[in-house]
């Protein structure tokens, strides 16, 4: 069951300059980003951890997206 | 302006096994993913026209996932 809702990810494609796109491609793109997102959350939540605390905040979001991710190309 | 809702990252972030979020946790997971799906986008645009098609369809998006982020070691 997803989380993200279509109409969310159809708009991010149209904003990268999308002109058509297939209800597959969105749904693609949907799954890309849930696995990701599920992946990072669950390194950041050991980061949480690892320092401590409970509370998952923005600091070991971002460090568990560099780890992953190697965001820093993006500009992350 | 974010294009996916917070609730439903904070909601993959409980998924993910987390007890407690901050507000600000949530909103970096959301940056990360928004600009990871408008690259994605942007590579996918680009196959889906060195194809010679105006629609990107999902090979589009998994190609295009496989070379920015090397998603293969995610499974994906």
């Amino acid at each position: 069951m997803p989380d993200i809702a279509f109409s969310a990810v159809d708009r991010i494609m149209r904003k990268a300059g999308a002109e058509r796109v297939s209800e597959d491609g969105v749904e693609a793109l949907r799954d890309v980003i849930e696995t990701l997102a599920l992946e990072i959350s669950r390194e950041a939540i050991a980061l949480a951890k690892h320092a401590g605390r409970k509370t998952v905040n923005a600091e070991d979001v971002k460090l568990a997206s560099r780890k992953l991710l190697a965001l820093t190309k993006l500009g992350i």
